[in-house]
């Protein structure tokens, strides 16, 4: 099941777009596609009504995409999860998952706008898959318990000011992964039901139409199942929370591509979570 | 004006302690302390309701006491800002604020126990000045704005596993910060109007009755108004977030006084915030 959310920023409706292309309105089941949603066994009950033709159709042509879950506690990121990043970044692959966070009012649409910040001259893109978490995990006995705790997966761009992670930030890189619009997320939140093991995806990226990075999540350093299991040794992951699990080689820091600018136009997609496209526009000076 | 949430976890009771010490109960104006209550001018209401002798008393004895704010959407952190911590902590001061995160859900009362984590050996305390934002700050145009943007101040103990955020961590931070219960706050929320200069207060942190922090806001790097200002370039504010302004020396961190234990006491006190009292007690293992 593909569960969205459509509508202008802050009012989204949610719904779920079928196999055959069909857009449904969930209003009626649930005010948001959120933690609590995810945790009492909302998509199950979605897919209830929808196997019994229920649910009201919704005319999605024109509106807004919107990211597929609302107000996650904690938009929790792994870094330097895949060999060929590290290494264009200059650094070793790390022995332990290595996790920062991004504040979650930077979460966007897939297809926003992305506004570069006012005197940003390294702003980067990466894609990313997402996991959502459906189920508390906290101190997790295993590997093995750990994508059960998992409601889907999307598509993120972790968005990344590398002057500001890098050079003006002690090094702790959250300075540069939380200014406005900066985690597009979605389109959709493929359940996990239908995507039983989530890694051999492709993802891929590219900037007005060339390619950029163009790898496969079999090539994590540490699944997703790890990833999940690990973090919870050390914290609660909490249903509605968003877990970015690293971006593969080809970003602009590694010196081989310019950085974003206005006017470019970036795409991002990974096999069957669908695809984003944000036009890059010049930041508003001033308070937001 | 001093705002408390008082009752059990999770179903904490909003409320107003007056200069006298009688607890009104402010359920009958809010659900709840949060950042929707303070963006609308919620202190505001509680006074004028005060003022007026219209809220009805609450016997807060033997009550539990919460954290002062409810579901920040994030808790944003300003490491090594004071000179003397950076120092026992083996590292130059830094330039610009250094900035991280920990996850909303490690909020905890003032006087819940200390839960130590499960193989925990390098548990630390840190006394922090904890600044509640009441308004929307981003891409403030100047430090003189910043304060304007802040609803109230209250007591943070910034719990951290000293191997996790700087050995298994690959130096983000974060990971040592998140265990549960990692971050008691409270007992109230003094209202920014009670505190138009947040820099000169004392605080301290005692372990078993014996010293270990004891300094003055006065002896920031970056003021509290510095902070907001300069965060808000980064990243935008929301009405609720927590953001803990640092910690000053007299770590366990130093070397000089041993990690905590099971059945240790910690006090924290910030003048005009009141006292913190935590009592350490053993991790349990299995799913949390």
């Amino acid at each position: 099941m593909r569960l969205m959310r459509l509508g202008p920023a802050g009012a989204e409706r949610p719904a779920v777009r079928s196999d055959d292309g069909t857009t449904y309105d969930l209003g009626g089941l649930t005010p948001d596609i959120d933690g609590a949603f995810l945790a009492s066994g909302g998509a199950d009950r979605v897919r209830e009504e929808l196997e019994r033709g229920r649910l009201p159709e919704l005319a999605a042509e024109g509106l807004r995409i919107g990211p597929p879950v609302a107000r996650p506690a904690a938009v929790v990121c792994v870094g330097l999860n895949y060999t060929a990043h590290a290494a264009e970044s200059g650094v070793e692959p790390p022995r332990d998952p290595v996790v920062f966070f991004k504040h979650p009012n930077t979460l966007a649409g897939p297809d926003d706008d992305v506004e570069l910040p006012p005197g940003s001259a390294r702003t980067d893109w990466e894609v990313e898959l997402a996991a959502v978490i459906g189920r508390r995990a906290g101190r997790l006995a295993s590997v093995d318990d750990a994508l059960g705790h998992v409601a889907g997966y999307t598509i993120a761009n972790d968005l990344s000011e590398r002057e500001w992670q890098l050079e003006r930030s002690g090094g702790q890189w959250s300075k540069g992964k939380c200014a406005p619009g900066f985690s597009p997320l979605g389109p959709w939140l493929l359940t996990a039901d239908e995507l039983p093991d989530p890694q051999g995806l492709g993802l891929r990226s590219r900037v007005n139409g060339e390619p950029r990075q163009d790898s496969s999540t079999a090539d994590m350093i540490f699944t997703v199942a790890h990833q999940i299991w690990h973090l919870s040794q050390f914290m609660t992951l909490e249903p509605g929370d968003v877990l970015l699990t690293g971006t593969p080689e080809g970003v602009a820091l590694s010196g081989r591509f310019p950085y974003l600018a206005p006017g470019d136009v970036v795409e991002l997609e990974i096999d069957r979570l669908g695809r984003q496209r944000q036009r890059v526009v010049p930041g508003r000076p001033g308070p937001v």
